[in-house]
């Protein structure tokens, strides 16, 4: 299994490669299954029914060497698979950042969505290969498939900022992002999309 | 003039266009020429005299407007044109963070080096398109264009980090990156190279 580098870091030559999705040496890779997502849809139970049908994999994380250590910057790559569930399109957790320092994801491959939320106020930027989404210290941030292929792209972020995923359980991001059909409370399949987004509040949860 | 952004830093989407080294919407750039080079190459004669020979341009850094402050993570991207100067190939000033942090460069286009120095060891990362070259805390760094056109890449960095130069004129980098021709002595041209590098200790100087 590939692992973090040992402290001290040595510099490091990373290969990276936006057709594979991946980095060379790699190290560990994180795979969140539907079951992983439990408390995140707003419909609860097609997100039951998800995890009784098969429990997919809704997205993968595969990390450079470089740790989530202080003052080191580490690097991943994530694949989002497409899909809704409950007319929600597939996402990751999100996080907060509980040492607030700033984050960019750089677009590789397929079409997707950045939400960020700080608490108050929801920002939605659209993200395509060579769109780099800039995620200030203190935004909450998600990112959501909203393409009919799988959606990659490369994080750099500061090694001690940390992930708190239950700030997202607790407020929320603002908003969900819904597959636009004519009906999306009636989409629960696993389709993607490609005809575009709807957004609904998450106050009316 | 292009600006960084005041803060707080509002969520940003940048568009990042590798083939034309590009960050749009785009921040301050840094213009480096040759006499902004003082003291850094081995031959000071040679060095005046392409200071007195039009004074070129050797490098230039266009940042995205993400600011250089504590918690941001700005962007930038480096574009060292092709050449040597008594024999001694283009290349940045070079810089220690003064706050350690790790930094990431991402070859775009054209050929170059990363020359890390702790003070102690050197280490060489060869920069092709799609090398994430990795600096760890600690380690200062120079690049370097190894071949016949121009060598862009895109650095990303923690914004409390600085920079020192003032750290390399004192320290050095521990290794010296010549052209690799029969005689580097007498090389002095603004042609650059494709045939390789050869690697001289500062201590020689």
């Amino acid at each position: 299994m590939s692992e973090y580098s040992p402290l001290p870091v040595p510099p490091m030559s990373i290969r990276f490669d936006p057709a594979a999705g991946t980095l060379s040496p790699e190290g560990p890779t994180l795979t969140r299954r539907m079951s992983d997502l439990e408390g995140l849809f707003r419909d609860r139970a097609a997100w039951e029914q998800a995890v009784a049908d098969g429990d997919p994999v809704v997205y993968s994380v595969v990390s450079s060497q470089v740790p989530e250590v202080d003052r080191e910057l580490p690097q991943s790559i994530t694949t989002i698979q497409p899909g809704a569930t409950g007319g929600e399109l597939w996402m990751t957790k999100g996080h907060q950042h509980p040492n607030h320092q700033g984050e960019i994801y750089l677009g590789i491959s397929g079409r997707g969505g950045l939400l960020m939320f700080d608490g108050a106020e929801t920002r939605w930027v659209e993200m395509t290969p060579g769109t780099i989404g800039y995620m200030p210290p203190g935004w909450a941030h998600r990112s959501i498939n909203i393409g009919s292929e799988p959606y990659s792209f490369l994080a750099v972020y500061p090694g001690g900022a940390g992930h708190d995923y239950g700030w997202v359980l607790e407020h929320g991001m603002g908003l969900r992002v819904l597959a636009a059909t004519d009906d999306n409370t009636a989409a629960n399949g696993n389709t993607g999309t490609d005809t575009g987004v709807e957004f609904v509040a998450y106050s009316g949860d």
